[in-house]
């Protein structure tokens, strides 16, 4: 989602960007007015996450799961060794790609209890080219509420929850998330890399080097234009109303959900307090068929979007930052209305 | 560019897609209503190309870019060798890309003629997995009018001609091309391949393998869903308007074009005659000072972005598909004051 102010915005200099008579979308790559698109969004960027000068942001094209694969490629250098915590399905993911470039060692995992939880981490072992997390699971509903190791080389994916609240950059060595859950539409990874890990002499295809990318300021080729464009309007929009206020809202919202489900006697997430998700709130009424009745029913509330992953099941309301708090109380409308419909 | 009628239509639809509510941006590409958009832009494709039911459409991320490291490592698979017709600086990046995967031979090469005019292509040797070229060449303003090559699996990178005329889908093997010049925006690559030539045990990453976008139809992972969005809208576009309608268009505009040139004694074009290019004409004046006085000078008649590219200077008009004939006139017009201007 894209908060309904810039998406009008959007609408209304779609055909004639600055008085140029000229959309965005057609503008050259290669031209000013575009590099100024990409300046202005890393500089927003930089301002809100307050990422030091000693880390490069890249934007990038083939999503999270490009990432997968030039994480390895580009950082497992030295030792050709890394370590992975397992949190679910996009850690998973990860960690099939690594093992094709080098050794992954598991330093934690909770698979065996169905992700309800998030694992602990192990003692890192040492020659590591860097340490692996996701800060929060989608599909199980799980985020880390603090850093869950320390390493000189820590790499987190940050897909669904960058932006939704402060983490501290210097910390990390590369963040990476992609633009579509909090930062405007699909089309545009980010990568926030340590200068000193980007080395051109990786041995690998230049597409997939990050100093390709660093070199030509993310304009090595054609980037996805029109989503650069929509990162620095959503971009502008999180400074305007601030990260701060941001973070509240979503505390907010979740919080109201999160106490919505723990009263209700119908429905129930049984996700470890501690690790609940603020982005992606998980619950069901432990019955399949009810769980899909009530789905339905809450589209007649607007809440569309709310049916559980796959493998999971039961329902789940994702609040990224520019679902408003009156959607939540919708769902919540629907919820009330739903328990008092089946218990009556 | 885009059709303005096409644009005037994305803008009208950008905050409610079909009765949603929603915008298209903000749809999942997990929707229904989205994978529509996917395969309606399949469907386009198959039509206005006549692409035989034995290749698959595959939607990427990534640009023409991460094709010359993919084409290798999926098709370099028997032999490890492939012939590459060099043509200019875009066939000579796939070469740098291919030359890590295998051995390259070259089967034809005019760098030393300045890229003048095409080469010719040699017999070709025995052993190949595959023979490359490109169809047309943006900075040279050259392109192949006839296939230049035969092979059982030829590859065209058709980045900057696709569907500006009809070609013969089925003499070729894959073809690819980025969606910003002929066929929409920037963020989808698209790519034409043989069935037979999708194979899973290629050895490389999920994301570079074409067998895992055919699996998932394209949508593997998150795609540039606005990109691929406008692709749909730009080829019912074509359908209503006709391949063969724009085709006589772009040779009306080039045209034109060629023949202001050719009659000028102040702008030249030195390319070979036959292989001059409809969609890039390149010009000059044989004075880069002038030359840059005068596409100074165009812009009052906005023309724009006719800069030629760094290594050639000089000036070049690209007449994709959405630029219309008034566009040309214009810059006819723009020269023919310049020229009386500066000979007075």
């Amino acid at each position: 989602m894209v908060d309904p102010t810039v998406m009008r915005q959007i609408q209304a200099e779609l055909l004639d960007y600055k008085g140029t008579g000229m959309s965005i979308m057609e503008m050259s790559h290669r031209s000013a007015l575009f590099e100024a698109v990409v300046n202005d969004a890393k500089d927003n960027l930089r301002q809100l996450m307050d990422i030091p000068e000693h880390y490069e942001i890249l934007f990038l094209q083939g999503g999270a799961s490009l990432q997968f694969s030039m994480i390895p490629m580009n950082l497992m250098f030295k030792h050709q060794r890394a370590a992975y915590l397992n949190s679910g399905v996009w850690s998973q993911k990860a960690i099939d790609e690594a093992k094709r470039h080098g050794e992954v060692i598991i330093v934690g995992d909770n698979a065996n209890m169905m992700h309800k939880s998030l694992p602990l981490c192990d003692v890192l072992p040492d020659s590591l080219d860097y340490a692996y997390y996701v800060t929060n699971n989608t599909i199980y509903g799980t985020q880390f509420k603090q850093i869950p190791m320390e390493h000189a080389v820590l790499v987190a994916d940050m897909s669904s929850d960058i932006l939704s609240k402060p983490i501290d950059v210097s910390k990390h060595a590369l963040i990476f998330a992609g633009a579509q859950k909090n930062l405007g539409i699909a089309g545009v990874t980010i990568v926030i890399i340590r200068k000193d890990l980007i080395r051109e002499d990786v041995g690998v295809d230049t597409m997939l080097r990050y100093a390709t990318h660093q070199k030509a300021n993310s304009l090595y080729n054609t980037p996805a234009s029109f989503s650069l464009y929509v990162l620095k309007k959503v971009t502008d929009w999180l400074l305007e109303t601030g990260l701060e206020t941001i973070t509240k809202r979503n505390e907010f919202k979740a919080g109201l959900l999160y106490e919505t489900i723990d009263k209700s006697t119908l429905f129930s997430n049984d996700i470890k307090a501690e690790d609940r998700s603020l982005m992606n709130v998980v619950f069901t009424t432990n019955d399949a068929k009810l769980d899909e009745t009530f789905i339905n029913f809450a589209k007649s509330y607007d809440c569309v979007n709310i049916k559980g992953y796959r493998s999971v099941g039961g329902m789940r309301a994702s609040l990224y930052n520019a679902m408003p708090v009156e959607g939540v109380k919708k769902l919540i409308e629907a919820m009330n209305a739903f328990e008092a419909e089946v218990k009556a």
